[in-house]
């Protein structure tokens, strides 16, 4: 959740940013994932997408790594994400400053983006949500673990990030400083997802398309876990050896679903 | 529930509202979260909202404190919300008495409304719906808490208004005379939310925009907490000192999915 | 559930009929429900609001009794209800047989309306529908009470019909002659709403339009009676002595929710 | 879950399935169920259906036995079911081998389908989805069993494929080469439907258009079993005597829904 205050309204236009928006896809860098990179019309079809299928209302966001420059990365400024065109993105540093001051401030939470940037090299994409069906997740004693190979992405585990301990009491919940963001990234560790307590989720990828679907998919396993505890158990959960050749499959092929994502969407 | 009996059908006209129509930002009273002050377009706007959400179908209201006399409020005939415009709006005193007799009958359960201001000079615009969800929280001894950020207003406590005691045996179960409204503005105390058993829920706020978001979160933390008590626990819920640091954002921050949903609906 | 097997398709067209068509109003009946009595072209409207509803897929009838002749009854032939015109209606008699045999076949399961129009001169209109969620209350020891006013018509009880008794076995569980549709009526009795093991309900009224209003008020009120189950009980049932009062604001209020179906579904 | 991973996009035109495209009518094989038998312009729709009743998603595919050579089916090459014209349809032989390589690759769950034609010479027509309710079954101890007559085709049993016990290990979960594939038919047996553990499930029936149907109404029964548990039992599941009567009736009657959702559907 973050709330958008600066009531000037400065439009994003930067030469710097040209280079991705135009022809990121000359400028491939080594990750296989990143074959083409993203491209900033990307990040725009990400937001839409996300509004479309009810996994960000007015709030939550989805950022990307400059392909150009890792220290950098996009972020809308605090627009409804099915509202957000090019002109609304930002670009931040890695400490979540936004470069050209006189384009607009960054949503509040900006710093759940920078901080994981900065320890997670690997990811190039973040999504924060308040998805509905983790959040029960997020305040009981029962791990998110996936029963299904399209949540195989879960494992090894989803952590829960308790921001009470963190900030040494009471909050407003909003991770809207370094500390809490970089507390938040220690909690992730090498994980895919980590969930926020009684407040919602984070999904990293290498790729803008790969977050959204597991944003996706993190949601379908929550409602299939609630769904599989109703019946008898013991259940089986996807096991890590088979989770991690499901993997190796989907983080190409999702490629397909994404496509069908933003054309329904109009991308 | 209202039933609107009335044949005659005389739409609102009345120069005693001009002003609250045309010029009401002119008017803005003390109350920082009356600035500027709702106006009835923004009441018309809200009734399409809540249907377009299901949170009312023909049946359920929402009103308004007029801006520039507080002993009076805005409140549409008994039509669907749906099919509200600017002239199906009445106006009625605190003793829920339509001002003009010939613009026509108000719904049965008016009193809802005009004890709750009566009571709650904090309240400027109080939702009746029976949106599905907090329907079994109403007749099970499960209260009703939050478990999530985006319920923290249901905090300190959501009470149960039980009209057999009111009553002193059996009603039709509608809030058809100020005797049962008073008590139900009884039962809701100081709290933002109350459940009518076997009934519906009312909600209040300072705001029509800030009611209907919270009616949407009343229903949605209800669905949440549902789901919770289906996984291992103890839960956590949201902790009073938070939530009260939560409130502080979302009560001005609720605009940007207010102004989303009106959107959405058109208006 | 009903199969149109029939492959001669003689559209319906009679003389008969014509004052029901065109000036059923001036033919106004003594029961107080049924002034002015309801016309085809009621019927018609009712079969697109169920289908849109979902309260009814391909399968599943809804029909009124002749309102000039209460020994005859109107019923589509077996085509989806989404699809019903005018000219699909046929007429039966109380012993089910079409009246116009070139008129067409109707549905196989015409059983169970005529019967419980025998049995029942208070019903003027019965919908049979596999309304999802009334099927697992059906197959379970758990019966059918309303946790909500809108389900206040469910008292005194919602029996539940077992073909098997009936038939000293198996069958294909369709209501397929007179013998089984009177067991089902006897099942029925004075209630408003029998469940049929394993298949859907029966829903009667007096009126078109609500039974129309019931049918999907027993589908939501099995949902609301499902959620409560899984809160702390004790649960507080609507009592009967309240029901009966909310019944009386009921039985006239619904016409402004099915005024609003039939709008929003273009009839 | 199938992923289509050619570059090289040869859209399908052949010779040999002219007669099958146009003129099928024609070549009524002695099957009572497969007269007329299926078109190509039936798989096609089978396609669009399934994903608009949201049975599949950019994943899943439907095939049909070649009416005219039982030795060969029809297959979608690996393009989202939404999408699917009759250009995108593959000829394959029952050792999942694709006839005209120039026409394309198929997906890479062939062999689902061509082990299970050559196992059960009844079955013209294979759907694998992931639907979700049907996954919590697949991995918990619970059978699924109908509870509604909707559900009959479900009996006598739903087994669960496990890949763990064929493969000997670890698998990325895919049916991806012949011997898992015969596996699957023969944990299907002479079964209607089968689910693969953490996966999905297979649904196979002598037509097209029943096929389909039984897809939804297994994720039906999934949902309403899933619902009955949380009443008090012992649940009445539908017995096996009248599941074969009620077999009868729905083996032809499913025309009356098939009809329907391709009309809905623009085909």
């Amino acid at each position: 959740m973050s709330f958008f205050i600066s009531c000037r309204i400065v439009l994003y236009s930067s030469i710097i940013l040209a280079m991705a928006w135009g022809s990121a896809s000359a400028q491939a860098p080594a990750s296989s994932n990143a074959n083409p990179p993203d491209t900033v019309a990307e990040l725009v079809a990400a937001n839409h997408v996300l509004a479309k299928l009810k996994l960000v209302d007015a709030f939550g966001h989805i950022t990307m790594r400059d392909p150009t420059n890792p220290q950098r990365f996009f972020m809308a400024r605090g627009v409804p994400p099915v509202d957000v065109t090019e002109k609304d993105i930002l670009v931040l540093d890695l400490d979540s400053n936004v470069i050209d001051k006189k384009a607009g401030s960054a949503p509040l939470e900006k710093f759940i983006h920078g901080e994981i940037y900065k320890a997670r090299p690997d990811v190039n994409s973040i999504v924060h949500s308040h998805s509905p069906t983790v959040i029960p997740f997020s305040v009981s004693k029962t791990p998110l673990r996936p029963i299904a190979h399209t949540g195989a992405f879960l494992l090894p585990a989803v952590p829960v990030y308790e921001q009470r301990t963190t900030a040494g009491g009471a909050s407003n919940m909003m991770i809207s400083d370094q500390k809490l963001g970089k507390a938040l990234a220690d909690t992730l560790g090498q994980n895919t997802v980590a969930l926020l307590r009684g407040h919602g989720s984070v999904v990293v990828a290498p790729k803008v398309g790969l977050a959204v679907y597991r944003t996706y998919f993190t949601e379908v396993s929550a409602q299939l876990l609630l769904q599989a505890r109703q019946l008898d158990g013991p259940l089986t959960y996807i096991y890590p050896d088979e989770a991690a050749l499901a993997n190796d499959l989907r983080n190409t092929g999702y490629t397909r679903q994404w496509d069908l994502w933003k054309k329904e969407m109009g991308n």
